[in-house]
């Protein structure tokens, strides 16, 4: 049986990744990018590149999945950012 | 010795909590918060406090206090958000 607290990791995980995608929808669609911050998308798509290298160590698939996902969001992030700046 | 991965995974934490400085700092200083997604912070927030509790499960003190900080963070860019929106 799954540990209650994996569950919470896992949820955690799942809703710390998803909440990039109404942002990068938003970015797209109005193509309004003035208010987002480019040194924090840089610094923030280094830093999970980190946790992906950290997940590769640990064999967590959940964190390797995540950061993943969370690093290529972030990366269309920067890509808006800089197409609409 | 600490482990070569570990001193990622903490990097990687800095990383990530420090990215928001400059996105809180951005939105204080220019009152600029229309491209920001509301709900990305909020679900981002509620998962902020999933990997805190997780954190605690863990006995993880990087976890606890990166997510600490992460979460203030996100709360500050809710009230930004809310109050010039």
């Amino acid at each position: 049986m799954i540990d209650t607290f994996e569950i919470v990791g896992l949820v955690a995980a799942f809703l710390t990744t998803s909440a990039f995608v109404p942002q990068v929808y938003k970015a797209w669609k109005t193509k309004s990018t003035e208010s987002l911050s480019l040194p924090m998308y840089l610094i923030f798509f280094i830093g999970i590149m980190l946790w992906l290298i950290y997940g590769f160590h640990l064999n967590s698939l959940a964190m390797i999945v995540s950061n993943i996902i969370t690093g290529i969001l972030a990366l269309l992030l920067i890509i808006l950012k800089i197409k609409h700046q």
